[in-house]
């Protein structure tokens, strides 16, 4: 049984696991007044290089729907991929704790947003025109929800478009450390150097147990934060238990290798499947998502040896690495796909 | 140093601690489709002896809000005591998960809704007048924000009045299992079989790692949670971390052994303070929270003493036990209000 | 049949409808962009001695949410007379139009909000505290629901206290007019002069055909009504129509003429009541509302004699007078009501 | 000077406005309970066929926003064509009265939501999925915003596939009496009938003051707008004179006949304009819009000649022709577009 239906199936990383336990003695102020989070703050300032102020929540939805509330007035607009998670696969809860915000999906290539794709929809936006929805903000998530990667440059492109019109930036980093290692760049170049003003860690895919978090490098938007996660039920009184998470996850790069180790194993994959008749990868394996179109049956027999995965409209599936997919693991996927697809006995 | 300022500056049960342990390895399917999820409802149906549905919730507030929004139109009203934590001390989350129902704040002896001020309160409500709010919901706080308990027949008084016309019951059981310790009933006699149609189970207080729960006994709030918990951004994904907490928290009935602690501690200290000059209870001390009304200074030197706690308006002050409170800790504490009180050297 | 049952009983005062029909000819634009729009703006500024921005709207319930909720984050809280129409009367329009603030009633001499009350509630609002609605709006209803006058020394000790803490100041305007009359000062001493940010211009009761306003003196806010008002259906594409009858509203002052005969109406009908037996005036009759209290048989002969009224909880009833009333109507109900009083057939 | 710009920059119909001066005389209570309002409702349900439920309300924008909120969960998600005004052109109010539901725009011929389009969608919508906004309504515009017109069969078919997965069906008849005079068919064939639920009537453009409704032939949906209505501030107190407006619009079939002629004067320009080279018409002129594709210059020197219309992106041009557009007026539209075409001096 291999399971690659999320890499959300996983459970917590060793190290996090500890830094539970480490927190539990004494008692400590709630609602992150506790030294867990305050050092938290300081480790991701030294991470980010850069002044920051990090809102621990519970999911990535939380994380993205407080963030672009957060810059995001009631009648605004947020541009985001067609096939963003925050658009499609998070029930509305942007539109919710924005009051009923649009978000206007756009289309580019590799399920990027496209830069002229931006730059056309930002000039027939009607800005001013009060019968118009005003953008506010555009949402890029990293990796994209087909597992590719926005390079440094290409987010800096985005943002730079989207700041000219005063939009805020927001980076849905659900994938973020899979996709810093993947690039190789530090994560202020992938952030805030490349304009990003309001981040969603990602945390929780790659190895914490539900601690994720907001970061914002702007005080207005932290201002804001403040008061929208509270209202939102998104601060829990136990914080330091989340904080303790995050400092583990960032101690010793720990969140980078976790993630280099579920890349890895995607990688492993996509390479063994290059050569398998009847399977198609749709989209470039950048991080440690597999999408692959083919026949039925070709996937119904894989199933039957045991791969877990997820099935998606028209003849596509999805497969994810975590940071717990072994090579073994990697290669016996490639072994059940390829056995699948040459039609032997499961 | 002894930490009275809220129980929820405790940390975690080990039993519960333990139980996180247990739960991590392997993969599990996110967003509630795990089988300690499963298992959870199960175990809860036995105790509460009702079928019902759970949706584990990381605050108070969220369960809170997210309960009180089920039952209530976006022009309902909703009925708490003037006092109530859902009112006060919850940044609004009712008003914003219902999208704008108004609370409206009831009194009533040792700061219980009243009986007649309910009965008033509805039957100048105006109900079917389209330019009044409502009245959709009633909501009990267990206990009190004085630490005071409503009996069951207290509850079952209240929500037949508000059943009658048509109002749903909601307990906020942030210090539910304190009291259930104090009463000494079954759950079922201070929940279902008194009215209560939703409930938040408040679990963290009492020594959980921001594991709570939504409670129902009604298919149709479960079919409305369902969206609203996800849209809200409350399902974190790996969601078997907080059913396993929740097992271990009803497992052997540890939820009353922890609250009996807690509740031990406070009659501790309330007894210890009965003959204290200038010392003057708020209120009865039915679980684990003393109200104390006094001079500035008796306050200001017990806290050099090494007492802490919350100052309130008005010469008062709020001290609250946990399961982590001993009798030492209490005794400790009568002794430091003692002597702070008699003016001797701190 | 003497109708006081509400001033929006009666009709359009004949000039106002003459407007109406002189503004048809021709075209004009859409949704403000009309020459009558510009000129009511200028109009305004003369009467109110201030630059300003109008959004004509069609019910006092729009222009109160929608000022309100443009000066009101949605974790804010309002503070409002207990008695306040925003509060009780407009099925929690305020609540909608803010996302889910609060409205705080608070209480005072006169049914006017009291200056020591207001200073109390801002002492122990909690600025900046993240579990706490933050006060972010004053309003005050002039006249208040009991017909009452803030002066307008009132008016600016109450919007000093409130600008202090950082709160923006509304008047609902539903009766100005009739205030101003009474008090006999300038529209700029009753509003922005005494600090009020946003005011809902109240023309409805007055003789227009549900053609209201919100005035702000404030650039910044009428930048956010803009969209809100759009976004809530509140811009009439014809809008000429309404800004036609606001124009000929302050033509002549004739906005005062029309309040002062109301208030002429309701003050012989509180001296003709003042030696009845039996009624009792509830509150000092300052404009065109009369409350009496007495019993449930007075009420019901005046009913049969013909006199429309609305009766209120607690053996209490309202008239209410309005430019359509003619002394001859108000001592036909003195007289309606005196001969109830001895008892005589009806 | 021929004002295209827009329909509602036309003036209020004569049978209107004399029936408004009508209404004036007496007292009338307000919110609706007046006679006129009654007589409105019956009259329209003679009109339909059908009994039905009607609130006035003073724009196209509150009554699709309410429409929609009362069919429509916060989580839940409209279809509407990509080009409809609900979601373009009403700076997100239907998202602002539903709470935050999404609307998903749909593609199709004619710019009508095609079929096949609507049926992919309901099959890939994810119904009872938590993490996806749910399907409740499918609104269509009729006439289109490109003017073109769903027939009965049409509106029929879409509706059946809506109904079929418990959508309900809404309309927003912002040019209906256009399309019913287009399609010549009965109110109650294009509508309840063809299975709308709920409909936005459209009489603004087409010769009231501001006066629209919504009409719903469901006891249930007209329960929930009721409030919403009342909430949103669209019940304008002196409602009489709504509802005397659209009593008249009815009247002798006034409103079709004034949809007749601002057809007429549409189809006058539409064949004029056939053969006019460098003229394209973008889509069949089934009521009283045109839209025009062609050069820049030709428009600059038709509005040169006095003739006045709306710009739109990528050469494109919108003439409106209203009830008060003559046949003269169409006949000159034809020529200042014609000698412009040809570039003779204008």
């Amino acid at each position: 049984m291999i399971d690659l239906r999320s890499d959300n199936v996983s459970g917590v990383a060793p190290q996090i696991l500890a830094a539970i336990s480490s927190a539990n003695p004494g008692t400590a102020l709630g609602y992150g007044a506790d030294d867990f989070t305050a050092r938290l703050r300081t480790r991701l300032s030294e991470v980010f290089e850069h002044e920051l102020e990090v809102f621990p929540v519970v999911s990535g939805t939380a994380a993205n729907a407080l963030s672009l509330a957060a810059v995001t007035r009631a009648w605004g607009a947020v541009y985001c991929h067609q096939s963003a998670h925050v658009h499609n696969t998070e029930c509305g809860a942007t539109e919710f704790f924005t009051g009923g915000a649009k978000l206007l999906p756009l289309d580019g290539e590799q399920f990027k947003i496209g830069l002229p794709q931006l730059e056309t929809a930002l000039a027939e936006a009607g800005f001013g025109l009060p019968q118009r929805a005003q953008p506010c903000a555009l949402s890029l998530t990293q990796a994209t929800d087909f597992g590719t990667v926005y390079r440094p440059e290409e987010v800096a492109a985005l943002a730079a478009a989207a700041h000219r019109r005063g939009l805020a930036v927001h980076m849905d980093g659900a994938r973020l450390a899979n996709s810093l290692a993947a690039v190789q760049c530090m994560p202020s170049e992938m952030t805030w150097r490349a304009g990003v003003d309001v981040l969603s860690l990602g945390a929780t895919k790659n190895g914490t147990m539900n601690a994720d978090a907001i970061v914002t490098f702007k005080p207005d938007i932290a201002a804001e934060l403040r008061f929208r996660c509270r209202r939102g039920g998104h601060v829990p009184s136990k914080m330091r238990f989340l904080s303790a998470q995050l400092i583990a996850y960032l101690e010793d790069s720990l969140w980078l290798r976790l993630a280099a180790r579920a890349n890895h194993a995607a990688s492993v994959i996509a390479a063994g499947l290059k050569d398998v008749p009847g399977l198609e990868l749709v989209a470039p394996v950048d991080v440690n998502e597999i999408f692959l179109r083919g026949a039925d049956e070709i996937f119904a027999q894989a199933e039957q040896r045991g791969l877990l995965f997820y099935r998606r409209p028209r003849r596509m599936v999805r497969l994810v690495t975590s940071f717990q997919t072994s090579e073994a693991d990697a290669r016996a996927c490639v072994e059940a796909l390829r056995s699948s697809s040459s039609g032997g006995p499961a």
